[in-house]
């Protein structure tokens, strides 16, 4: 039991496995925010999507009105998904990039870039930045990912 | 060849890894099962949106009727949606934390909890049942993964 | 330092982990190539959906017009969409499997089936191809992912 517990906690004493999980973390929680902001827009914008969420706003056909989209709520949806596409290949690439036995400096540099640019990505959509200042930092988070694809590819087929 | 098969095996053989093993293949399950329900209520409704799809009910003009979106597909189809935005924050932050050495017990609190909640989360959703029966069911597995989140930084950062 | 480096390589020495890097990278890269397709086909169909991103074809009322969906957009964004939903279990799942011990051969067999459903799945979704050919793709990716919770399942509550 004992021996189970130091072998469960090494992979977390690694630098390299500790700087994943924090970024990792960060970047999935800046992802369960846009939910918070997309909930946020629907109730002040009071758009709703099913019916049983309009039902505190009255009854019947005065509740109908407010089954709409509304430009805000539709933006957040989509950094939402755009969070999804981007940092889903993040979380699994970079868990094997991070167990290939990377640096620890070049390791931090893929996740911080990363993890800037996505933060980036949500301010340039939700403000909106004009282009392409939101192109340009969700091609920085897709660069770094393909790099660490690069570094796990060559790492698995060399040995 | 042995050793590394031994090796292979350690991490299934920790109890809260294997807990969380059991909970995360439970919640991908059930998210995977909203792929058959939408199909269930497009091929009930004859609701269908690729032109390909429609083609076995007949050429041309007769099978065109079938483009067209269904409440009920939509609804099932934002359930998975749903699922997609909560069940992956989980799945990462999730083995994170049962790498970070939390109590057998602790653990399968969080797990038993977050799985429970998004099965009762799309009953509410499907059926639907009356809010906020949806929202409190979202919000308890958002609160279980916000709190493994805590965990994990907080071990991270520790170290 | 140097024990650190050692248990963070060992998981990647091992060939079936290997072996899921190599496929687990390769599925994911396909489903980032998803987001290159749609771009190309905003770009060349000039169809938008941020006011933002049409500023460089003309001001106010002549950039209004393609702030419009097309056929080719939508459609390379739902066969994004079903690799999100496919792939994300395929991700999670499998990382289990490579630990569960499984045979390199099975293994093997599991990874490749499901990479290469999932390209077949994207080249019928795109050209398109008749039907049963996209749902006999999918159906074949999805019975992949259920064999591998299957023996998930079964490893990890028999211990």
């Amino acid at each position: 039991r004992r021996e189970e517990m130091a072998k469960s906690t090494q992979l977390i004493d690694n630098e390299v496995f500790r700087a994943y999980a924090t970024y990792t973390v960060i970047v999935l929680l800046k992802m369960m925010l846009m939910s918070l902001i997309t909930a946020y827009f629907r109730i002040t914008r009071k758009a709703f999507v099913n019916p049983e969420d309009t039902e505190s706003f009255g009854k019947g056909e005065s509740a109908k009105k407010y089954l709409r989209t509304d430009p805000d709520v539709e933006r957040a949806r989509r950094g939402h998904l755009n969070d999804l596409e981007n940092i889903v290949p993040f979380v699994g690439i970079g868990l094997l990039y991070a167990l290939s036995g990377p640096e620890l400096s070049t390791a931090l540099l893929h996740f911080r870039i990363f993890a800037g640019a996505r933060i980036l990505h949500t301010f340039a959509y939700l403000i909106p930045l004009p282009q392409p200042g939101r192109g340009l930092s969700w091609a920085v988070g897709y660069a770094v990912t393909i790099s660490m694809a690069y570094n796990v590819l060559k790492r698995a087929w060399l040995l």
